[in-house]
C-alpha cells in the first residue's frame, strides 16, 4: 500500500482534533455519499448540519480542523469533500482486514456489506475450529488460529477485527501485535493491553445499551 | 418499570457531563466487575487508571462529575462503585429491549451474552420474513413486523435495536417512535430523523473501522 493515499492534509496538525469531531467526519462522509447517490452536486454547512443533528456553526469548525473546504456561492462540491474526508480518515486506499473468530458475531462482520464501500476488505478469517479450518466462509479463506502470526505477516495485513470470547482476545492480540498490525477493532468486551505504536477501538455492545440508557434516564430527568 | 433505580444522583447535573466521560464511566464499570471476580474489594484511580490507559487525576476528574465516591486511606470500595455506577447509567433495573430485524447481526446480538449481565433483556424480535415469523430464536419470540408498534407498546418495551437494512431503518424507527419507545440503538449505516424526546446511538461498524484507520494513519504521521 503506497503512502500518496495516507498523508493527512499540512493545513493542520490532525493529532490534535478530537475524537467527536472524527467520528463526526465519517458521519459527514455517510451524508455526502448519501447525497451524491441522490445526485446532489453540492452542499452547504445547514444542510450538513440538518442531516447530523448540529448547528451550520459546528460543521463549519469541524471542517476547519482539517483545512479549507468551501467555495463563495457554491458551498461544498459533494464529491470533492468525500475524496478529502477518505484521505484524511486515511481510506483512500482500501485496507486488507484480519477478522479473528468466526462465531455469530464473526459471521455476521463477514457478511456485512458496510465495509467494502467504506474502503475495507476481509481479507482472512482466523478460527480454532476444525470444522470451518480450511473451509471458505462468504468467500473469506478461514485459517486455523495457529498460523495467525504467520498468515497475517504474509499477507501484509495490517488491521485486524477481534471477535474472539473475551478471554481469548489478549492471546489473539499479542499474536497480532508480533505479526506487525497496526490497528485492532475489538469486539471481545475486555480491555486489551497493547503496546504504544497499535491503536486500539473497542466495540462492546453492551456499553453502547449503556450509554444509550443514561442518554434515555438524564432526558426523562431534564424533562 | 420503577423510577427509583433510574434517577441520577443530586451532586452534579448529568445533563452536562461529556460523552466520553459518560462512554469512560462503562469501561470503569467493566473493569470494577472483573476486579471482583478477581476477589478484589477495593481499588484507586491509580489502577482503574492503568486499566483504561488514562491517568489517575483524569479518573478523579471523571468521578468527581457524579459524586464523592473515595475513603481515606481505602480507595474507592468496588462493590459500591459498581452499584453507583449502575444506578447512573440508569441500569439498575433490567430494561427490556426489542430488536428489530434478525438477519446475520440481529442474529448474533440475540446470541450475544454481555447484554445480560449488563441489565438488557431482549424482549421480542420482529422480522418480515413469514419463516421465522411465530418461532423463537435463541429463547426469543419472533413477531410479525406489521405487530411492531402494537407489540411493543403492549410490552411496555422502552428500548429497541435496529439491525434492518439502511433503506427501512426509517421507516422502523417511525413506528417504535408511535409505540412510545424513549430510545434506539441504530446499527443501520443511516442517520435516523427523531422527535427530540427520543434518545439514539448510532452503531455503524463501518465508521469504526474508519476512526481506526484515521488512529493508525495519524499515529504513522507522527512517529
Amino acid at each position: 500500500m503506497s503512502d500518496s493515499g495516507r498523508k493527512p492534509p499540512e493545513a493542520n496538525p490532525t493529532a490534535t482534533v478530537p475524537k467527536v469531531v472524527v467520528s463526526r467526519l465519517s458521519l459527514y462522509l455517510r451524508e455526502l455519499q448519501q447525497l451524491v447517490r441522490d445526485g446532489q452536486e453540492t452542499t452547504n454547512s445547514t444542510q450538513l448540519g440538518e442531516l447530523l443533528g448540529v448547528t451550520a456553526a459546528q460543521v463549519r469548525k469541524d471542517l476547519a480542523y482539517f483545512g479549507q473546504f468551501g467555495y463563495p456561492g457554491i458551498g461544498y462540491r459533494c464529491q470533492e469533500l468525500i475524496v478529502e474526508f477518505k484521505r484524511i480518515l486515511g481510506t483512500t486506499q482500501p485496507w486488507g482486514v484480519a477478522l479473528i473468530g468466526i462465531g455469530n458475531l464473526g459471521r455476521a462482520l463477514l457478511r456485512y456489506r458496510g465495509f467494502a464501500s467504506q474502503g475495507f476488505r476481509i481479507a482472512a478469517a482466523f478460527d480454532v475450529d476444525v470444522q470451518v479450518i480450511g473451509t471458505t466462509v462468504e468467500g473469506i479463506d478461514v485459517y486455523a488460529m495457529d498460523t495467525l502470526t504467520d498468515q497475517v505477516k504474509k499477507m501484509e495485513i495490517k488491521l485486524a477485527m477481534i471477535a474472539v470470547p473475551a478471554v481469548a482476545a489478549q492471546e489473539v492480540a499479542d499474536r497480532l501485535v508480533a505479526a506487525g498490525i497496526e490497528g485492532l477493532l475489538n469486539f471481545a468486551p475486555v480491555t486489551i493491553s497493547l503496546p504504544d505504536h497499535v491503536q486500539t477501538v473497542g466495540v462492546d455492545l453492551a456499553i453502547e445499551l449503556e450509554q444509550l440508557s443514561f442518554a434515555v434516564v438524564t432526558h426523562g430527568r431534564k424533562t
